[in-house]
């Protein structure tokens, strides 16, 4: 019996509303031996007050020295346990663009990249070329026609786009074109086993068009495929936590994951207080809210600890508003550690705070790295979280008699 | 997707070099309650100042609960889970003379017993006879000869000893002969599969021939066999971690256990000091070092509560010589608890503290099982002390995008 058999068979549903508040990247490092962190840096008498009539304790998004990309950091979060379920790097890059994946689809990553006269790459980036540049030439590809596959082709950002194959009989076991290297030509798409044939057909017959429509520009004039993944096979929220759950977020990536678990997707808002009005908005329509928040991470991968230690204000300010709607079990932590000293995702382990009537109020007044090590929450693996949201939500019965 | 899936792909190499102390049953119990323990009882500013700048907790060895043996203990901190990989007695014997076990070894422990003259066995260990005398037994034993099998017999102490068939078609399920009472002969030596026959059948040769060897012997003229154990299928270090290991040891256990998952093992030094130069010597060769020192343990098993203390502080003297070689990451743990209280191994958490560039500072600055309790980091099994050594080396890439 693992964790989903036990949350398929206790959830029951009531009225209860949860909201799990998800500050990208959220936990740090001190600049220096003795120094605090960005969250213990910034002033967060909000957080503070939660953590204060709440319990604190630390996440392993993945396991203990591992550090997580988005994908697993949310899973995790969403009571997924990512090493079980690997999203592939297509699936990962069509969520990133909005792309809803059918099952009958193989999503891409694709490159533009510079070949020489002999087809050999020069650039394996076609030189980062601008994203307006690049999405001039994906439209180009969208000439593509592959008999018996339905093909969409979107552009991400600079050098990057994605293809999507959609058809019946289309795996994706299917090794990458880019060979990782200048002064070679792009691989063959090879079929690594007998049901994803097609596909690598499909693949072929996609880059000679390409090759030939792509010819005469520069510095775009090729492109490597990569990660050819389909939809992982993930059970919905309301599946196994009968939960009616939403995402309010702006970047497209975490809107995608919220998809991939069953949540429902509202437009996208533009800032933290537009979320937070999103929020109030759907209020009423939903019993599980994922609000996420970007900048916690991307000033830490900037390495600007100034500027994060600012978000995490920005975010502090926003809860009261939040804590207003009255949620019957509020969390607030991160998918992974984002420390501006390290200028990336890592893998020390995150701040997390619950509140709700049910919670052992432990000893924690302050939100941060060093009060969270002796909260009451403990230190556990990120997947174990939600069940806890739904068992202070008052919504898993009883295990055995 | 498990651990080693995960170290496998995700490991890289760099200059980083780590530091593993292990002190062998390192933790303790306070001889009273409200007392110290003897980790905390000795006097260790080297070791404290280590905790002061870096990072503690506590390991479980196997599982709580469990009191692992020097095997188990040791695999944790290799980064192997000691329940999945289990080293059978045979092969931990042949491990502890410093034999090296070959893929078509069978390793078996022997001991030396008293029979009648109806064949009852009268002492099971032989009167437990001294180490010299079984030592030319055991040379006795190497006339005995069963074809197609190469034999080596090797003395351990006392009435202990390693024999090892060496031959292809050998395999290890073979029921012990040794009855564990007495006034009952040896027990036959039974294959409870057919792929282990031959085994058996050559057991049978060895004890038939060894009889008579031994006849006019006394107290030793008879042995039993126990433990039949081949080496056990552990990929090395160098694959699930892209480590280029070394192991510093005394005893031949030790050395053999870090040679089972592939590590140098340079010549054995004589103390701790020593252990120390043969690091200091051994430097720019390997970007892991594994350095054991015994008699924590030695001293725990003997009951000798201010024995162990002084062999703490005689550890702690050793420290300032390790840190001036500035290894990225320096751990310092035990492989279990041994209580002078207890005289024997025991289950009890076991403290540890890491230090590196990228460690969470904690409030700990002494270090003992108390300030552990509250270390940052938390409390964890063993074998997940190795992936986090190689994320605090930089040798972990990110898992998922």
């Amino acid at each position: 019996m693992d964790l989903h058999d036990l949350t398929r068979t206790l959830n029951i549903k009531n009225d209860a509303r949860i909201v799990l508040v998800v500050a990208d990247g959220l936990g740090g490092l001190a600049p220096e031996p003795g120094g605090k962190t960005e969250l213990e840096t910034a002033a967060t008498p909000n957080l503070d007050a939660l953590a204060g009539r709440g319990v604190c304790g630390l996440l392993d998004p993945v396991l203990r020295g591992i550090t997580p990309g988005s994908g697993p950091g949310h899973l995790g979060l969403f009571g997924y346990d990512p090493l079980e379920y690997v999203i592939g790097r297509g699936a990962l890059e069509a969520a990133g663009v909005d792309f809803e994946l059918g099952p009958d689809d193989v999503a891409i990553r694709g490159n533009f990249c510079t070949v020489d006269d002999a087809g050999n790459i020069t650039d394996r980036r076609a030189g980062r070329i601008p994203t307006e540049k690049s999405t001039k030439t994906v439209e180009k590809l969208r000439r593509i026609s592959v008999p018996g596959v339905e093909l969409f082709v979107e552009p991400v950002r600079e050098h990057r786009f994605v293809a999507v194959f959609r058809g019946e009989g289309l795996e994706d076991a299917v090794d990458d074109t880019d060979p990782q290297q200048t002064g070679v030509p792009p691989m063959d798409p090879v079929a690594r086993d007998a049901a994803s044939h097609r596909t690598a057909e499909a693949a072929r017959a996609f880059i000679t068009q390409a090759r030939r429509i792509l010819a005469n520009d520069r510095p775009a004039n090729m492109l490597t495929l990569r990660g050819f993944a389909k939809r992982p096979p993930l059970p919905s929220m309301q599946e196994v936590y009968g939960l009616n759950p939403a995402a309010i977020a702006v970047y497209p990536m975490y809107r995608g994951l919220a998809r991939l678990v069953g949540m429902n997707v509202p437009p996208a808002p533009g800032n933290l207080a537009e979320e937070v009005d999103t929020l109030k908005e759907h209020w009423g329509a939903f019993d599980f809210f994922f609000l996420h928040f970007k900048y916690t991470d991307s000033t830490g991968e900037d390495g600007n600890f100034d500027a994060k230690v600012k978000r995490v204000e920005e975010l502090d300010a926003e809860i009261p508003r939040i804590v207003a709607l009255k949620p019957d079990v509020l969390i607030v932590t991160g998918d992974h550690s984002t420390p501006a000293l390290l200028r990336s995702h890592s893998w020390h382990p995150v701040p997390v705070l619950l509140t709700s009537a049910t919670c052992r109020i432990d000893a924690a007044t302050r939100f941060g790295e060093s009060q969270c090590v002796c909260g009451g929450l403990g230190r556990f693996e990120a997947k174990y979280l939600l069940p806890l949201a739904l068992a202070h939500a008052g919504r898993l019965q009883k295990f055995g008699a």
